[in-house]
């Protein structure tokens, strides 16, 4: 059985009746446009949203919901110039690669990852880095609405630390990988460090998911990828891998077990586990119809993609055969940012620029991709990405103010080809106000930035 | 001679003697990390520039510029979190469309402009409405960094007093197009509408230029595009069109000449004045090499061409064979924002992925590209382009402060795959200070949205 991060069930659907002035909200959000990302739901306009506890209880819209309770401690959120939306899906990061962001661009990506990332990781990644890394990449993703994110890297004590501190959502993934690495010297021991990563956390926090990120089919050996499954079996989580990013990747893979990756996973039995498949670049349409018939969940990171050269995923293929796919930005050495807005306009674009057709994937295509697609390849779409009665108050307001943003005829379009990061003004998290106004209630940005800068001057320094 | 639309010429390069305190700046700019642009120059640190009337009068480093003059009147900048470097030129826009941003997105080129997008224009364009959407492109641009802009749309009295109201540096071309167009219902006095426009407003501004803008080889015909060049000629003004923007263009051209659009465009002579052609997309070897002989200026508009599916430049090619290039957004709406940060990262993104080298066009080159290039499409590399004394002061801070700016290695990467529009800080024209910690000093924000939300609603309500 699939394990939920939550320890019991819920059901999303369940109305929550509207008592009037006696619902007690916690939190009332009023007066913004509201995409719930309900499939066929038109924005409701002059929309109200009760929240309590972790939870939306009530949505009103053409302002039905006058708020006439008095409580004192009720945060209201003013959405009158902006859209509410559910908050966006992180599928794919390495949280604390924010120290290194910028050091080295304009690289193939082996000189980048050999010559260049590696090195500083074995130099300079320990749990207190890791954590301020973590730690600004959080404060980043709320600055620019992501509410849940996905991270596979090393020492990720810190970014279990780090997302519980900010208050995110978050499948946080031990690194797996058949090379000494940050904090598992020893390749023998890369499992067995994974799986007591997931036996500390797994009952810490009912927002904190630990899980096994395996590198690649190519830089994992076969014995590593089945002991991963094992673990994947035995705590109920999906397992992750980068999966043909490059060419030469899947050359070598074949080269290796005679299969192509898909293939070769399939054989060791990763697909009938949840498997989350990261970049997906290069794949041939029997591996896109295997992966649809085994329910694989693919994240698509078009501007790492990009920025990499590593090749341009077959997104059209993989929706039209059915498959589950979310958006992510990567880390943010290889991106720089972890603005998924603008990814959501990046994957837009360059859909429509490698088929040479301007009606694939759509504004509103791209903008389900970072939200509901986000949670179903968490498996979590019972539990967020939309905005219903009963379910978690993952939610945020993108304020409409700003020039560039003006005038407003389609919500969806506004948001993916117009909106940055920098537009979104409200954030909240399982119930709690994580920025209000664009002021951060969970972090102190001058000491996370103030932490990073004195990392990163020793980094700058060493080379 | 190539006028300039300065009236008289300056020597960019005549140092100013510093005098102390007796050089009466009326703007100083103190604390940051400078970028001058210049050739082979690094970025100096804790650098100040003092700007007097429209010019940069002193440029120091280190802090070695204490400010010691105790004038009321003087303009003070802090840029001590931020980077210095000249503002950002959009070398292709067609401003006012911002009126039809986010109304028709995720189709196809000739259906969003035949079916859509000529409809509104044919109904909703006059001055006013021009005006008041080019205003908030203009608005939009000052808020993202960008100090001169080069546009060609319909009703450009608008353009020009929006430009002005503004107080930003540009070259606005009227449309020519032999269909009836938005004021201009006889195609047959479309030439001779843009010759009184240039008239109109030729000695107008200092930083206005006025100028003629041939919607493409296929739709002006061959009188059109003679008479348009004789009108260049007589005013000494660059030519602009839209180049090779589809295959099925570049086909119908051939067609219809038997030329290639620049074998054509040579044939009629244009190649002979400064021309800046638009998109350049479909171009086979001898048209680049032939652009290259005769020096034409090229703009690359990577966002919109993504969008439409237009096609990907060959910017590599372009670059190699030594053309000057520029960065434009193209209008908003087929983009769609006017921020060139994001479209600098575009820019190096889409090279890297359509040579499938990582390399290609790096974060220092694509900040060229929108600086210093954007600066020699106009033929204005002797007063714009660079921070040098005696070239005007068109200056922007960027501010650092922001959680997915930290932290800092490489001011260029930075700027590039980092920072969108809205982290600019301030920005100076021409000696005029536009934007300062984010507030507008020349326009009133909430009277433009609001005259472009009515002008939208009525808009909206057509359909």
């Amino acid at each position: 059985m699939e394990r939920s991060i939550f320890m019991k069930s819920e059901n999303a659907k369940k109305p929550i009746p509207a008592e009037g002035g006696q619902l007690d909200p916690d939190i009332v959000i009023t007066g913004g446009m509201l995409l719930t990302m309900v499939e066929g739901e038109e924005p409701l306009k002059n929309a109200s949203i009760f929240v309590k506890d972790e939870k939306i209880v009530q949505i009103g819209k053409n302002g039905e919901m006058p708020i006439e309770h008095g409580k004192a401690h009720v945060e209201r959120i003013d959405a009158s110039r902006g859209i509410i939306l559910p908050g966006l899906v992180n599928a794919h990061s390495h949280a604390a690669m924010t120290l290194f962001r910028g050091y080295a661009d304009d690289l193939p990506l082996k000189e980048w990852l050999i010559d260049k990332i590696f090195p500083l990781e074995a130099r300079f990644l320990n749990e207190k880095t890791v954590y301020w890394g973590a730690l600004l990449a959080c404060m980043e993703m709320i600055a620019s609405g992501t509410t849940c994110f996905l991270d596979g890297y090393f020492f990720q004590d810190g970014t279990v630390r780090a997302a519980q501190d900010a208050g995110l959502r978050a499948l946080v993934a031990q690194g797996v990988i058949d090379f000494p690495a940050p904090g598992v010297p020893d390749p023998g021991e890369n499992v067995a460090a994974a799986k007591a990563f997931v036996e500390k956390w797994q009952d810490f926090s009912s927002l904190i998911m630990p899980g096994i990120f395996c590198h690649s089919p190519l830089t994992c050996s076969e014995r590593t990828l089945r002991m991963a499954l094992e673990v994947s079996s035995k705590f109920g989580m999906p397992l992750q891998i980068h999966l043909s990013e490059t060419r030469e990747e899947v050359l070598a893979v074949v080269a290796k077990t005679g299969m192509r990756p898909v293939e070769y996973l399939k054989d060791l039995g990763w697909l009938d586990r949840p498997l989350i498949a990261v970049h997906a670049i290069h794949l041939n349409d029997e591996e896109i119809a295997l992966m649809a018939k085994h329910r694989v969940r693919v994240v698509h990171v078009p501007e790492s993609n990009m920025k990499l050269s590593s090749g341009i995923a077959p997104v059209d293929k993989m929706l039209k055969a059915g498959l589950t796919i979310g958006l992510g930005t990567d880390g943010s050495a290889s991106n720089n940012d972890l603005d998924l807005f603008l990814e959501m306009d990046s994957a837009a674009k360059l859909a429509k620029i490698s088929s040479m057709d301007p009606v694939c994937l759509s504004a509103g295509e791209a903008l389900k991709m970072a939200v509901r697609g986000g949670a179903s390849v968490l498996g979590l779409e019972r539990e967020i990405g939309t905005i219903e009665v009963g379910k978690r108050a993952d939610i945020i307001v993108v304020d409409l103010d700003a020039p560039h943003l003006t005038p407003l005829y389609d919500p969806c379009s506004t948001l993916v080809y117009s909106a940055s990061g920098s537009d979104v003004k409200d954030v909240i998290v399982n119930g709690r106000v994580l920025m209000k106004d664009r002021t951060f209630t969970s972090l102190d940005p001058d000491e996370i930035k103030g932490k990073v800068r004195e990392i990163s001057r020793a980094i700058g320094l060493s080379v």
